[in-house]
Formats: structure tokens, sequence, C-alpha cells
């Protein structure tokens, strides 16, 4: 497993102990974060992109239990023999998966089973870390690290794809009741008539050959990798994120049906799907109103708009007479920017406005920020070999990079240098757009 | 409601108390028949054909409250205002219907809710017919009647969805252990070599011009009326089901592979569905088993062939050089034979071997016989006005008559007249095979 | 071959030389049907149900060539090696067929090769059945009367095949002038507003036990036979077909818009397919006009409608109180009536109004009439062996029973005894709408 | 139509009478390219990314009426008044398109229409550029040179449709007979065993800041604008394209069948395509053939390997422990290349083995080459307004960058800057595969 040392070539300096409480840390959120679900929200899938949330559960569990206990730990027994088949999300060299589009039937194992399984394989892993003999102590850590981190993206995505999910019924059933949103609801979206956000202001950045990726010393992925130059010339990005109300005045010139402002692949995107509005916006009583984890709300104007595809996002910049950034115009500007926003520690859960405190806001958590880069690898960039080389590289087409993170993304997740990746038309993520020029 | 009345002409020699009686026991048996699921099983759906537990258990429960609180009870209030819609399955008349194919993302109502549900109206109905005072008791008796009866389709449904998505699922799972099953599995298909049943008889019917239809005084369905003649020519009918001991020799002959046995549309089916076998056949170690609500299980050769559409029963009929029956004729047969057979109530739920005790066997229960007959109304058939006139009516097209009932049927809703109806294509229910000549 | 002969049980008795005739001015038809067309015209595909207009002259040669030449005339040498495999359209038994979907893109052989193909052939079949020297006349003289009747349904479906093409033009181009309808248009349907003809009235018919099929000594279809008793009740047929006016009416409450006139699966038709009037309707400048084989005309008032599938045929009946006859009902009532009407060897190709001269009017002729019959075999009924068994037999399923033949149908082609046969969603033949009560 | 001005900033240099002179030569081109075709080969289309030839005449002459005659010459009279709509391709600021799927349905206008459809409308532009009277000299000047370069992208467009719709004829006809193509079969290809080529040889490039974009005063499209700089780490390119013969190691390896090679989406596409081989490769007794513009032909093995899509040249450079060049690396060699090769002008319309005569070969003509560049807008690049900017710019979504041109492509079309652009899954274009490390 030493193709996994290039994700954390200095994972040696990380202390084990240390290592070892990250990971039931990182784990008992997954656990706090299904606390408020029913049985039933845990089985069901709502579209081939998501999975059910017990699935993720599985999936987790899976991965330390393939990539960790079974080639480092000696003896270790599988808790079960199909497990490897069901829970494989696309590692073609660990061997066939379960059809993605039918995880949803998998009413067997039960939760409670899942359950046992997660605890099971954490004694198992628990122990392996405390006894601390290994072959090959940097695979094991880079191994647990990236372990972790993937624990951290089905996290959001156990959030995401559970929107998803609840708002597919007619009920609008909450996930949890979310007292920031309300409360900030209660003031100025209650009107839900005018944005009150001060207008944007754009930055300036000189022209430079930038230095590109991550080159510390801490756990970083692969397409994160290798560090390199890339020229840039001289740009703007906003101070904030684009609002609920901007995105408004957007629609009510007929944005969504208006060729001019669209890709022509997004143009079918709008005709075939019917897009009159970001995905979760909903009308009750002639007032936008969208659906949230705590069911439907008001929609707060000077929030920032978010569930939007790349589509809309770039769609929403010609109209403003503007652009997306690019990735590395972002990454210039978050590599200087400190790591301050609505994370998913906090449970927030939903966009807020900008604070409107500082040169550049909203950099990171809130909502994942579009760039115009598509997701390729970096110069020099090559997959790790083995099956964890299935894990970034074979993504690398049709997508479209993301940074930042968001309300459902973890503090201690994010980086400046850190890239998620989105075919343009995916709007079930927390997606907003930054404006360039 | 009078248009319910001709469901049940003579609904009123019935004494009220043992209609109560009898919507007691029948509601009791869906719960008997969930005591063995998770609830994970139960809110899954695994095609739009089928849907989950919980939304069966919710829909029966809708229908009493549809069609018999909300007109004829005073006062009643319902449930929750929204349910109307969810669980409404296709009554134009009544409103507009969730989705089918979204059944299965309906978290909320949770399985607890639904049953609050079915309790608080299996009160108010309890109470409702013990207090006895209608304004149009026929209407009543016979809504109560309907709403029972079709309950029981709906216990049979409830089988036959969960055995489709249990036999998605890797693990296999057991719905709950089938003795018989098991026992006579033990014995003759344990060797799983050679069908040991006697040859197929024909028994001979003269022409005749036969009276079909139900003209009893007990419920029946709107198409099983009018009763009516019917010219038809001398036959002869096969005194058994087929086996699945006979079906492998049409399996072995190439019958999957060879045109000229099928209907066009059987063979376009075959093809790109890719059918080498009936639904649920499999092969271990090179012997064929079938999936059964206990699991999978080695294949009984001398029970009768089951999940087989009717391309299906009309290839193999063709490759025998015989032909299905009509429903008249076999309406003809069954009418003289005694219902007698493995149903519902016993929980057997596989078929079984003939007793080969009796001049015609198999007539009811053990597997739905397709006939020959496309599903059309009687002469002089007319739906009942309302939303109760789309419970047959509307269905009456490509689609084909089955008869005789099944091992999910309950006994005491199965008769002679009965006319069930599927697609050619369809096989999650239990049907098999009887031929004609 | 033996297997034709039970289509033409006394061919025997046709004189030969009067045969060769008949296949002369049959094929001759076909020429003179091509004769207005592009070459362009004859290449289009436009739907899979449809095929060019040069894919059906070649399969009626090849039909001669496979079922005639090569079976009976010693020596014979196949044209081209693959055009059996080319311009096979459904024969297993003959082989593999080419793609039905992908008939428009044979752009080679070229329309003239395919000329050549015909003349060939032809010449062959002329010198054949000059010679007169056959070692099974019977056969031989079954084949080429079934040769013929096959190239006359070919001739019916070039019209409506090149029909729905010529419609999918924006440019609305005509196939050539039908003086006819044009005339008439420019009298009553020139106000297109009220619809003219005479109520409908019914003519009735007793109950009884009625001999169905066809009994005659000249050539008929496997399908009609064998004749059999049915028992039919006591009827009313109307006197002529529903008008396009009187369907106005069906429009004008909304009829495409409620549910509770049509089958579930016709309802569905309306909804995906958005249906609100029959096919090749069109509103110019807020009047009503239908796309012809002569461009665009107003619509006819008091001509039949046309172009409508089973599900609205049915839909029309509900609306009207009425029904649709059977197909014993329609044959009972046809084998009493003339055959006359509008056919096509006049080159009208237009529906026309009823003359109101008779009691029971255009039950030949103008639009093939829905029955509410599936297409089912009669009792006793087996498909001959071999390649021609597939010619009915195989498509008894899903499918609804024609009867009376169109504007498009052969005068020497059609009879009292004649099914035709289309799946119910079905609306590019000229299928029209005939009530029974 | 100011706004095409930036796609030849330096067009007022060029001489009028050599505009139209080229204008004039190009049209003759396109009516060289139809000659050996019949009608029947110029109507049908293929599949919905191809249209048929009749449609690429009508529309290059819809866009010199749309863009230059409509607006710049005084009293112009469209010469139908549905072509606007029937020819438009996409261009939405001009209007709504007829569907692209339906274009083969267009029997009419006739092949010979469209003939006086060119003709008329080049008599237009020949006076309307003779008389040289414009109000806005550069805008007519820059449509012209547009018009020319667009009539030449359809030239190709003609070649690789044709050729597609062809090859799904089972006859596999010849569009015209290719001398080089079958002389050199006869060499080489005709033992089809082994690959003669020289191994390829790599290149070296140095690191560097790169200029990338056009920057010479002749034409140029605006996706080549502006010129810009990048920085380029130092890289080795590939001396010749990937043969045949070594494509072929790739398959023999089971390259098509093995994971780990693909990209995710390109694993997809092989699976949902069942792709085993490049398109138009088809084994004819035990030996690799290929479908031609001249019909069935041994496969060449030093010739490109040719119709592979973006998926299979990415899996085949990892197959080789190689990659595809970027596009700028891939301009940054060819911007020091001569622009020679096979092109559409010598009608050979077969790419050929490479003449191994100096240091880099093919660079131009033979196969378009796939790049690992997403196609996107470079710094700084804006769409023009108006109908114009809908040429490129909204294509700009999940297609990847192809350089050098192809067979199919004229010589005086192609350059150094010249970027192509297709979905990563296309075949039909002449594309293969350069490497690169
Ligand atoms: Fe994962
Ligand atoms: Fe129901
Ligand atoms: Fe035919
Ligand atoms: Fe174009």
């Amino acid at each position: 497993m030493a193709t996994t040392s290039s994700n954390a070539a200095s994972s040696s300096t990380i202390d084990l102990a240390e290592l070892a409480d990250s990971y039931r840390t990182i784990r008992a959120f997954t656990t706090t974060l299904c606390e408020p679900l029913e049985i039933e929200d845990m089985v069901a899938q709502s579209m081939p992109d998501a999975s059910p949330v017990v699935w993720h559960l599985a999936h987790t569990t899976w991965f330390f239990e393939t990539f960790l206990l079974k080639p480092f730990c000696p003896g270790y027994k599988p808790f079960h023999p199909q497990f490897e088949y069901l829970f494989n999300s696309y590692y073609n060299a660990v061997g066939e998966q379960f059809t993605r589009a039918d995880r949803g039937l998998l009413t067997r194992p039960t939760v409670a089973q899942v359950r046992q399984y997660r605890e099971s394989v954490e004694g198992c892993v628990n122990e392996f870390l405390a006894a601390g003999r290994f072959d090959d102590a940097a695979s094991v850590r880079a191994t647990v690290e990236l372990g972790i981190q993937h624990e951290q993206q089905h996290q959001e995505l156990i959030l995401t794809d559970l929107k998803h999910l609840l708002s597919r019924n007619p009920l609008a059933p909450a996930y949890r009741s979310l007292p920031d949103v309300a409360q900030s609801s209660n003031g100025k979206a209650a009107t839900n008539s005018v944005a009150t956000a001060a207008p944007i202001r754009f930055v300036d950045f000189p022209e430079q050959l930038a230095w590109i990726g991550y080159d510390g010393d801490e756990f970083a992925f692969d397409n994160e990798r290798p560090r390199h130059r890339q020229f840039v010339e001289a740009f703007g990005i906003a101070n904030r994120l684009v609002t609920n109300g901007e995105y408004l005045e957007f629609m009510e010139v007929g944005g969504y049906n208006r060729p001019e402002y669209w890709l022509s692949m997004g143009w079918s995107a709008v005709s075939e799907n019917r897009w009159q509005s970001p995905l979760y916006w909903t009308q009750r009583d002639e007032r936008w109103c969208e659906f949230t984890l705590d069911g439907i709300q008001p929609l707060q104007l000077d929030a920032p708009v978010c569930h939007v595809s790349y589509f809309e996002a770039d769609a929403y910049a010609r109209f403003a007479g503007l652009r997306l950034p690019t990735e590395a115009e972002w990454e210039i500007v978050a590599s200087q920017t400190p790591v301050e926003g609505h994370f998913a520690e906090s449970l927030r859960l939903q966009p807020g406005p900008a604070a409107d405190s500082g040169p550049i806001e909203q950099m990171f958590g809130d909502c994942w920020q579009w760039t115009s880069s598509p997701y390729i690898g970096y110069p020099g960039y090559r997959p790790p070999s083995g099956a964890i080389g299935e894990y970034n590289g074979k993504f690398m087409c049709n997508q479209y990079v993301l940074r930042g993170g968001s309300v459902a993304t973890s503090r201690t997740h994010i980086r400046a240098s850190y890239r998620n990746f989105f075919p343009p038309q995916a709007r079930w993520q927390f997606t907003g757009i930054r404006l360039a020029k």
C-alpha cells in the first residue's frame, strides 16, 4: 500500500495517538449526524447520484476494512463475506460492485446490523492503532488519514443526499431544527422583499507566475499535487458570494428563458428539466421559499444563492457581465484568506449572509464555489497505483472544480488547495457563485 | 355511493356483525404478514410496478377512509390532510396522485405513524359499524365488503412485491422460514434430477352454450358480471399445472433461443430482458435453484413452474403442441371443482406438487393460471360511476386474464368466476401454466 | 409449402391466366402510387413503425422471390445475395433481419436498383406462371395469391407511411392533388363551423348464435378462419361513422383533459404524447385544418374523423354514452352490406361524408373501424407451419381488430371477414369510429 | 455585424477580388465532394450528431444568406420564407430551429431545389462582391471569410457524416475509389500481420512561458484568441501518430476489458456501447479490416489508428505508460512545424503511414489529435455579441480540444493555432492519437 504514501508524504510527523484520536472523533461525528434520523430515512435512495445514509455508514466502514485492516492487520477476518461487494463504491481493482442505482434496494443488512459492522471494524482499528506494531508505519498512517478524510467527504454526502431525499417528500419533513436559520429568517428574510447586502466589490490581483497546489506537510489529496507554476493574468475577485436577492434579479429579467445567457448544454438542461429557479426553491402564496434541512423556510435574500448548477452559475455571471474565477485565481486569493465561515461542525446547515467585516468573505464554508476550470490533473499528476489510484484520477472528465467547502463540510477538512468536482448539471450539493472579472 | 351496490347486490343479506368481524379478521391478517419484517424492508420499492409494504398498509387504510368514512360517517375528520394525495393509487375522481414510481421515497410518514393511521381508521370503522346507524345501509355494506376484498388483494401484493424486493438483494434474505418447502425439497427436490410427477392427463368437455360470470349472492367484483352466455367448443383441460421439471425440458431444447415458439412481442421481451429461465431461477453449482420467500432453495421438480410471463406460458404451450385455456373454458371446469389448494392463510407461500388424488387438481391456489383471454369487459359491462368505477374498468387493455389464485391468495378471496389480470410480460406474481387442447 | 394451402383452400378453382393477370395489375398499381414521388421521398423513414417507400418496393418483391421463386422455380438464382437479409421484414424462419428502425439508412440499393430488382423478379414470376409447370400447383397458386394480397397491404402502408413522413416536414408538401377533397372542402367544410350530417341512427340486430369467419372459396387470410360460432347478444349499430364535427364536440368539452373518459393506458398516452386532437389536425388562424396527402386543408366537418387511436375511439364512445362494436357484431352487419365506399383505386385518398342514402353506410372504405375486440386467434386457429406461419399468428397480442378497410385499401382487397390489427396507440393509419350500443 | 470583426482584424488587407475568388473555389469544392453521390445518399441521417449531405448544402448557403446578404446587401429578398427556420443549425439569436435529430425527414426541398438555392445565393453573393459597394467593408469581408471557413468545416462534416451513414449499410458501399489506399494496402497492409513502422521517438522541449493563440493577420476563429501566455513545463512529444499495429497491441492485452486503463466515464462508454475496437473496424476471416470511404479494406498496420474516442486515446496512452499532450504543448510543437500532410484537397480520404523523413511528422492532416485539454475560452476570451457569438463560445463545456486537421480537412483551413473540439465519446471524425510524456 505504498501507493497511498503520496497522499501524505509527511504523515510520519503526526503522532499516532493523535491520529487514533482524530479517527474516533470523526467517526463519532458520523453518528451525531444520524441521530435525528428514522430508520426509514436511512434506507431510501432518491436518485442514482445519491446513496442511502445506511449505505454511507457501511461504505465508510468498508473503506477502513478494505484498505487498512485487510492489508495491514495480520489475522483480520472480514466481518461478512459479501460486504466487500455490497459496499464497494467504484474500486474496480477491489472487484465488482453492486449496482449504484440499486443501493436503495438493500434493506439488509439492516441499520442495526450496519451499526454492528461499524462497531466491529472500529474496535479492530482502535486495537490495531493502539498496538502500534506495523511493518509499514507510513502506509498505515497514510491510510488512516485517507480513511478519515474519506469519512468526512461522506458526511457531507449524507447531508446532501438526505436533503435531496426529504425534499422529494410532499410532507417536506425537517431533518432537524436549525435555530440560526429560523432566527435570521425572522429578521431580514421575513420581509422577503429587498436585498440589503452591500453591493459586491472587486479586489484586484496582479498578473503573476503563481505556484498552485498543496505544499504543506499535512494531509492533502493526490489531486492537489504536484505543486506547480501557472501563469495568471491580472484579475479581480468578488468580495462575497452572490446572494439570493441578486439571483432573483436574473430570474426576473427572464434569465431562465433567454438562451443568450447559457452554454448550449446549459440551455438543453434548462429545457429538458424545466429549470426555472435553483433547486429547492418553491413559491408559497407568491413568495419565494426554499426547502432546507429544517423544512420549507422563507428565502433569505441576503444569504448566498445555493444549489445552483455550473450552468446557472455561468449564466448568472454572463448576465452580470462578469465571469466565474478560474481555480488558480481562486487559490491565489484563498491562500491569503483565513479558513473561516459556516461549517458542518456547527450544524447550522444553511448558508448565511456575509458579515461584511473583511476584505474578502465567504471563501470557505457556506457554499462550494463553481470555478470555470474543468477538473483535470495538474501537470505531472499520475494517479497512485492500485485501488487507491481510483480515488480521484479516473473522474477527471466532464466535471468542474469547486472550491472552498460549504456548510456541510467540516472545518477540519477544507483548505485553500482543496479541489472538489461535480458535473456541470449537479445541483444537490451546497453550490453557489463567486464572480470574477 | 349507490354505484358500488352493483358489486354486492345482495350484501344486505349479510349480517352486520359478521361483516365487522370479517373486517377485523382480514385487517389482522395484514398485520400477521408484516410480523417478520424489518422496518427497512417495508420502505423500499424495487420497481415502479411494485410498492413498499408500508405504502400498502397506508393505502388499504386510505381506501376505508376515503370510500367509507368520508362519505358515510358524519363528522369524520381526516387523519392527515395530505394522506388523500399520498396514498391514492390511481383514482382520478378522488384527485391527483403522488407519482407511483416514487413511493419508495416516502420515508415519512414512518412505519410507526402509518400503524397509528391504521389504528385510528380501524377504530373509527369499528365504532361506525358497531353503531350501525346508516342512511344507506346497502352502500355501507357494499363498501366495507369491497374494502375487505381490496385489502386481501393488497395482502397478495405485499407478498409478491416483497419477494421481488428481497430477490434483488445479493444476500437473498428470507422473509420467513417455510417448513413445508424445506421439507419437500429435502425429499424429491433434493435430488434435483428427475421429475416424478405422473404425466399430464386431459379431461374432456363437450361444446356448449355456457353461462359465464358470477351469479351468486355474495360479493363479486364488477368485472365478473354480467353473467352471460358464451359458445364454447369442445375442449380438453390438463388435470394439473405444468411442473418445473416439464418446463426444464423446454429450456433444454433451447426454448428461450428459438423464436418459433414465441409471440413477436414475447420474443422481443426475451431478447431485451435476456430471459433464460423463469424469474427467480438461478444456478448454484450447476444445479437449478430458485429464490423463495425462504431464501434460495433447490428447485423442486414436481412443483408447478411459477413466476412465468404470459409469453413464457404461451411459448411453453406451443412447444408442447398444446395451448392455454380460454377463461371461459377455465371457468366451466372450475365451477365444477372444489376450491381447494395451497392458499395464503397457511403461510406455505411456495407452490407445491399436485397430490394426484383427483380428476382435476390445482385449479385453485398454488399459481395463478394464465388464460389466452385478453382482459375485456363482459357483454353489457359498464363500470360503476364515480371513483369506484376506476377499480377495474379502466384497466381493460393489453392485459391477460389469470384465474384460480395462488399461494399468496386467501382462500376466502377466490372463486371460480374471479378474474385477475396482468400485462403479458409480468412475472413477479405467482403465475403458472395450465394447458388445454 | 403445403402450409399456405390453408390460406387458399380453393385456389385451384382460379384460372392461372387470371391469376397472372391479377399479379400484373396489382404490381402496376404499386408503380402508379409511386409516380408523384421524388427519390428523396422514397428513402426517408419517419418512425420505427413506418418504412421508406423504397423498402416497401423491395420487400414486396422479396416476398415473391423468397416464397415463390426460391422454393418453387427450379434454377432460380437470387437477384442479390444480401437482399434476403435486407428486405426480410420479420420472418425468423427465413433468417435474421436488418434492424427495422434503421431502414431509412439504406440509401443503397438505390431506387433505380430496386426498380431493377422489381423488374427482374417480375419477369421471372411472369415466365414461371406462363410456363405453368409446377410440381405443387396448389401451393404455387396459394403463394401467388398471398403475395398479391401482401402487395396490396403494403400499398396501403406506402400511403400511410408517406403521409406520416410528409406531415413531419414544416413545408407540408402534397403527395398529389386530390380534387374531390378540395371540392368538398370548398363546399360544406369551407364554413368550418357546423356539422350538417344527419344525426346517427342505430340499426338493431337480435341476439344470435352467429357464424363468424370466412367461409367462401376465394382467398382469405389464415386469421379469418376457422369459421366458428359465437353467441352475440342483441345490439344496435350506428348507421355511419362519427364525423369530425361530432368529434369536435368531444374536444370542446375538454375530452382530452378529462380522465374519466379514458382507459388508464389511454390517459397515459394522452399525457405522455400531449395529444389534444387527432393526428394531423392543426389550427390555422383559429380554424381547424388537417394535413392530407394534398397538404393542409380545412377540416371537413361532415367527413368521418380519422387518424384516431383506439384510445380516442374508446374515449369518444364513452363520452357519447355508447361503445365500440365487437368484431363479431361488426361482421354480422357487414356480411349483409355491399362492399361499397371510397377505396384506394379511386386515388381519392381522403375519407368523405356519408351519402346518407342507405340503411348502413361506410361499412367499407373511408376509415378502418376500431372494434372493442383484442386481436386473438379464432377457436381452433393454428398458424401455418413454416415461415408463412409468422404472417399473422405471432402478432396476436396487445393489438385491436379493425374492420372495413379505408380510402387507402383496395376494393379488391377487403371483405366482411377481413381482420386488420394495430396497437391501441396507433394513429397513422386511416382509422375512424363506428359506435354501437 | 461589427462583432465579427474580431474574427478577422486585418481582413481589410485582403484583396476583394481574391476573396471573391476564394469564395468561388471553396463553394466549388463542395460540389466536387458531392459528385459521386446518389440522391438517396444525400437525404439520410444516420444519427442525431450527423446531418444529411443535402442539409449541409443548404445550411452553408443559409449562412451566407443570413449573415451576409440579409444584413449587408440592400434589397436582398430571401429565397424561401421557411429556409431561415429549416436550415438554421443552432443560432438562437436568429430564431427557432428545426429539430436537429429530424433533419433526415426533410425530403423537401429536394436536392435539385437545394442546388437552385445554392446557385441563387451564390449568384447574389458574386454580384454583391463584384459591385463592391459596402457601407461596412470590414464586416463584409469578415463575414465572407467566416462563411468560407464555415463551408470548409461543413465539407469535413459531409465526409464524416457520409462515412458514418454508408458504414451502417450492410452492403458497405464505397463513396469513391481511393487509389492511394488500395495501393498501400496491397503493400504492407496486405500481410496484415506485423507493424513495420519504426518505433516512436520523443522530441524534447524545455519548460517555457509560451505565447499561445493566433497572432497573425489572416483569418482565425475567435476561440484562437486572445493570444496569451501559458507556463508549460518541459515535455517530450512523439514524432508520429500511434499506428493501427500499435493499437492492436493494446487490444491484444485485453485493453477494452481492463478498467484500469480507462477513465470512469470511458469505462461506462465501453460497457454501454460494447466497444471492442475503433469505430469502423471489423473482422473478416479472422483478419482485421476497416470500413473506409472506399468500402471495406484490410487494416493497414503502419497507418495511424483513426476513429477513436478521447476515452480510447487516453486509455491507450495509459497502457503505453504515457499521456496525451496538452493543447499548449501541441501548439508549441506545431508552430515550429510546416503544415504538410494528407488533406482533403487530394481526395485521399484515408490516413496514411508516416514517411519517417523528418523530426516530427503528421502534425497536420491524417488524423485530428486528441489533446488532454478540455475546450475552454482562453484568458480574456469573450464571444462576439450577436448571433455570430454563438459560433464557438457556447460549446465550451464537456468537450476536448483536437488539433492538426485530418484527411478530411482542407490544407487551406488548418493552422497551428486551430482548435477543433468534440465530446470525449465522439468517434465518427477522423481522430487519432499522438503521445506525450
Ligand atoms: Fe467513498
Ligand atoms: Fe388498491
Ligand atoms: Fe410484409
Ligand atoms: Fe454550421
